[in-house]
């Protein structure tokens, strides 16, 4: 570092002094993680619930697991954490109860949610050493219920990509190839709760950020309906655009973790103190009915504009036919090009402003553009207020076209859909700065429908050998199409998790979590 | 009407004479109100609930209803109404049973509600002639339980304003006092109402726009959180500004057909047909278990900007008295200068276009505008997208600190507050032309909290003589205040009615709507 060395760089050196100094000094008391006795322990507990056993019965303490965890991440970890588990362990000791159903579950917050003391870098070098003057309401609920907090993890500069990069932290890699991508946006939570580095991690979606590294990394995430999980002081760029809200989700290695961790946010009545959560109380029969009949399943296969690869499309048949072979009802999602107007409409928010919030946050900071960010913000001239409310418009009105086509998709017998089942991406995950298309995700952004991914198989040289071979017969529709067909590898691809994507109707969060027990079960052969 | 006739003009004389062309065809077969025989037996079911008792026991015909409150209006009105009126009791004596809730119950709308074959005009001369191609998701609804539509009512051009007139169907007036507005933007509606030309009448509400011409006219009117009643298909200017949105809610004479119509709507289900309706079905235990205790009730005497005139403190401390003295307790509503913060916001959405949206619609019809709506489209320059996030992130947080506010506000006891009762307006009915400030309604549009308006009292020589004798030893706060306390005119306001307003949380209706029962409760004396 000399005296030429650029601001930004220096902030960024620092940040990134200041974790390491943190992690040196935790590592050096407990050691690594293969040294730290409690870690065989803990695994046996790898689920809230099971969390929530183990600690009742005394068999684990908050202690013991926040010691475990932490010795595993790649990110900032806090001594706070230890304190609140050791809190929580007089608590146990004292009262011989629990604080709350969360009780000494290691969590991890992807770096947009507020924690008092702490930044919200949002991957900005301009927003380093700012720390958040409070808890959001979300890390504020989930201290109440018991949870402890380890760490933030990392996020693309803007947040606005599918992958998960930027100048203040550097590059995020996926844990089985550091060539390729753990997906984005979330995917510094991807890679923590993949590596064991969390138990449950919490992300922001407005395009996938939460699905997209579920997807790549083999994990259980939620993308539920805006209003219903707390948002309020978690940062985003574009703040203020609400026509299409990022909205907050977890993410985790089981389904029964996703939905305890949900269903513990929403009885902890988010909505008196988020003005924009909605007062909507866990519905037990909405989670419970949809796991008792045959489901109708609508399947969308291919959204018209950039074909699956070989293992994504099998990976997806396979779910279809294990459903159809449990006895649930197929039938064909059929929008037309309705998915791609509604895709055409979201490009338009991101960039409505001409780009000006997210230039002046990186300009803020002095740091150089990582690419796919500098093409996003010189995309276009920002339009005026009133053309803004004529897209508000346009926007509603597909809104309207969407509803009234799951209205009016139904099986032979007039059953109406239960769930979309759809691919997460036309791919598993793909060498760095690759990503190209997220319409398959997106397109439930906007219409603001939840959706949850679950994983459902891997790459396989086995099983899609024979399709990768006979690829050149197909004829691409574009070059997007082209792009993501020519990106197909199968040597590099082998063993990449393979996702699958659950969708129901708006703020069904009860309704999508039910139906993906009942996806998994069929694909467990329960 | 000569060559040089102005085109708006030759427009808006042609729309007249069709409406008034439908009335007398209608006036020719039926004879006047007075010369209608059945006006009698019908004026004996006034209320949403009666008719479906007389209905059901066969007492009165849908056909009776129908020609009864046609006979009365004095806007356009529909031989439709009739024919659907005629099927309803075809059905009936067919099958025995009514078809829905409302079957045979007169209502009308303001025009503004699509409906299949008419205009929606929104008081502008360029929307004239252009019929809707379907009916709006409330008229579907509507219909389908059983409701008679019989007409649309006026509204002021732009629907911006707190009165009611337009070039196109002219000045609507005060049935006590021709000089004196109605209020608006739902004047039509109310004065319909309050005539006896309808049962229940619809508004929309950005503003007060229901709720004050309620409290002008004697009537009661819900103003309900935005996602509660279906919007879709309802025009309004400067659509697509959905951050402070106009909402949907009824106006009637009686409580009990506002809380019938508004459960009969949710019970619907119309989130399955407008996608910003939220998924929240009818809470009877909310509506039920307020009404069965002593409330919290948080009272609100004055907004620290425009005080109020003698008789609407007089009625306001009435009620608060009788509710205290029935057990109930009361606490003070100590917002400091948070409603001036969220109506200075709100004032920004209404023109953050620069009035582009009201002018293009005014200039499409070439008619003069009224002077209101002159100066609002003049009061600013367009602001950019991404000063309008920035708004967007401002009233977040103001929406924030007042749900804060609203969770710390509470009995000495401890209890939180169940609702805050609030004066309409600094004044009752007023002349034509002179309402200047809606700040008492327009600061629950920006939280969006529910907001029930009820009868109360009257301007009342006898009971404010006093205090309008001393109103010269008060010195205003400002030009605003002072503008109002000199509008004071007890000669003229005589027995003009005065309501109230009943405020509860977000997306609460059932609450507000039980507990305006209470409040009418205790001043019914019961």
């Amino acid at each position: 570092m000399t005296v030429n060395t650029p601001q930004w760089l220096q902030t960024a050196t620092q940040k990134r002094q200041s974790r390491d100094e943190a992690i040196r000094s935790f590592t050096d008391t407990y050691g690594p993680a293969q040294a730290t006795p409690d870690v065989d322990t803990v695994d046996a507990v790898d689920t809230v619930d099971s969390i929530l056993a183990a600690v009742s019965a005394g068999s684990v303490t908050a202690t013991k697991l926040a010691t475990a965890y932490i010795s595993r991440l790649t990110e900032v970890l806090f001594a706070d954490a230890l304190n609140r588990a050791a809190e929580l362990d007089a608590y146990f000791k004292e009262h011989g109860t629990v604080v709350g159903p969360l009780h000494g579950v290691p969590m991890t917050l992807k770096d947009q949610f507020d924690v008092k003391g702490y930044d919200s870098t949002l991957g900005y070098v301009g927003r380093a050493n700012k720390e958040a003057k409070k808890d959001c309401v979300l890390v504020s609920l989930l201290r109440n219920l018991g949870a402890v907090i380890l760490a933030k993890s990392n996020l693309p500069q803007s947040i606005m990509w599918c992958e998960t990069e930027n100048p203040l932290w550097g590059l995020t890699v996926h844990p089985q190839n550091p060539a390729y991508t753990p997906g984005g946006s979330s995917g510094g939570e991807g890679t923590l709760l993949a590596l064991n580095g969390s138990l449950v991690g919490w992300g922001t979606d407005i395009g996938g950020s939460i699905r997209i590294p579920s997807h790549m990394l083999g994990l259980y995430g939620l993308k539920p309906s805006s209003g219903r999980l707390p948002y309020h002081s978690v940062s985003v760029s574009t703040e203020g655009q609400e026509h299409v809200p990022s909205v907050v989700g977890p993410m985790a290695r089981t389904l029964s973790s996703l939905t305890t961790v949900t269903k513990a946010i929403i009885d902890a009545a988010p909505w008196t103190l988020d003005p924009r959560c909605c007062p909507l109380t866990w519905r037990p029969a909405l989670y419970s009915s949809i796991q008792s009949r045959p489901l109708v399943v609508a399947v969308m296969r291919d959204d018209g504009v950039v074909r699956c690869h070989p293992p994504v499309a099998r990976v997806l048949n396979d779910v279809a036919h294990k459903l159809q072979s449990a006895g649930h009802v197929l039938v064909d999602w059929e929008p037309g090009t309705l998915h791609q107007e509604l895709i055409d409409i979201l490009d338009q928010y991101y960039t409505a402003d001409g780009g000006e919030d997210v230039r002046r946050d990186v300009e803020a900071g002095g740091e150089p553009y990582i690419p796919h960010v500098e093409a996003l913000i010189n995309r276009g001239q920002p339009i005026s207020v009133y053309e803004y409310w004529q897209l508000n418009k346009r926007r509603l009105a597909l809104q309207k076209k969407f509803l009234d086509l799951w209205s009016a998709t139904k099986a032979s017998d007039g059953r109406p859909i239960d769930i979309v089942l759809a691919p997460v991406m036309p791919h598993s995950a793909v060498p760095h700065r690759k990503c190209k298309w997220v319409g398959y995700t997106k397109v439930f952004n906007v219409v603001d429908f939840p959706a949850v991914v679950l994983p459902a198989g891997h790459v396989s040289m086995e099983f899609d050998g024979e399709a990768a071979a006979r690829m050149h017969e197909y004829t691409p529709r574009n070059a997007l199409d082209k792009w993501n067909w020519e990106a197909f590898d199968i040597q590099g691809m082998n063993g990449m998790p393979v996702g699958v994507q659950v969708v129901a109707g708006r703020l069904e969060e009860e309704k999508v979590l039910g139906a993906a027990k009942v996806v998994e079960g069929v694909l467990l052969g329960l």
